[in-house]
């Protein structure tokens, strides 16, 4: 049995997701950023960053989303959000790698920008060229890692549901997905399925 | 066989020890970028990211650290650098996007200030704050992870070379390692290894 600490609206949508895409026995509680909790001490004792999302397993707590996406996909080996390979994990690990530490991050410096800063003004500076570096790490994943309908090629994976995160960032910058025809293909193919949609109304997103 | 792109004394040293703990067949070409090397047509062509370290694999190019070092230690299993088992595995990719999205970009913060906002006042007010994230990165490292003599506990993995990087961090902003033994010991412990010795030397830091 697995545990998803998230906050609604919070990155914790892609593994929330993904646990509905394994038919996964979960179980979920809402920790919510906007009211503090992550940083509660019961939370913090549980996950020591105070972040989400973090999955309690049998063997321990899980942070960071690209292990965790990785961890659901290779404990539900029937629903195959494992590529095969060595050389087609590493690129999905490459792709998780950059969603987390690039897309993600640039994106972090529109609401978290005292994580960098201890100035207003800085702050504020920061958030001025969030949607520009948003923009360009979407013009990225469109020409040189979008190559078929899913985020590694023909196959869902366990990078999908971190992917569609990158709509959800441009969105909150008010950037448009037209630009970029596959990322929108892909977007609109994850909205269309059970497993996002269920994620979707946990989050109050339906 | 396998080419590492490197900069001297950039995180590419983490895969360049390891590729020397691997006793991998590979070669290395240096991509320097002080001198602007990772942005000629010839690179960007290779990584469209135009960063390093980028690996050359036969099947095609792996760029960011977490996706090449677990490539790595994949590739070379009688090297023994992949821990064994699911959980143990997430916990590696946990500590590797750790490294990755949090310490790693707060130390980015210090020269790269640049990729996140326009003005030079910004750039300046986050490289005062860069000391102070590197401490507390080095903190959370040393109470939360650090659980043996290395990254994962009592055997050397593919983290290693990652983690060691934290200390070069560290002496980049002008702190210390002694106020975290067990990160000390695990950088005294790297140093001593001759694979780390034959990475450092290509980087002209024996």
């Amino acid at each position: 049995m697995l545990k998803l600490y998230f906050s609604k609206g919070s990155s914790a949508l892609a593994a929330h997701i993904l646990l509905e895409e394994a038919n996964a026995a979960y179980s979920t509680q809402e920790v919510s950023v906007p009211k503090g909790q992550h940083l509660s001490p019961e939370f913090v004792k549980l996950n020591p960053k105070g972040r989400v999302p973090a999955l309690e397993t049998p063997e321990g707590v899980i942070s960071e989303n690209p292990a965790i996406l990785e961890y659901i996909a290779a404990r539900h080996p029937e629903a195959n959000l494992l590529p095969q390979g060595v050389f087609e994990q590493a690129k999905a690990r490459s792709l998780c790698a950059y969603l987390c530490a690039t897309t993600h991050v640039a994106f972090a410096h529109k609401q978290r920008g005292a994580r960098w800063v201890d100035d207003a003004d800085a702050v504020q500076a920061m958030q001025r060229r969030v949607p520009q570096n948003i923009a360009e790490s979407a013009a990225y994943l469109e020409t040189h890692v979008m190559d078929g309908a899913w985020a590694l090629g023909a196959k869902y994976s366990f990078c999908d549901p971190y992917l569609f995160l990158v709509g959800r960032w441009m969105a909150a910058c008010d950037l448009k997905l037209d630009p970029f025809p596959k990322l929108a293909a892909h977007h609109a193919a994850m909205r269309a399925r059970p497993a996002t949609m269920v994620a979707l109304a946990a989050h109050g997103l339906a």
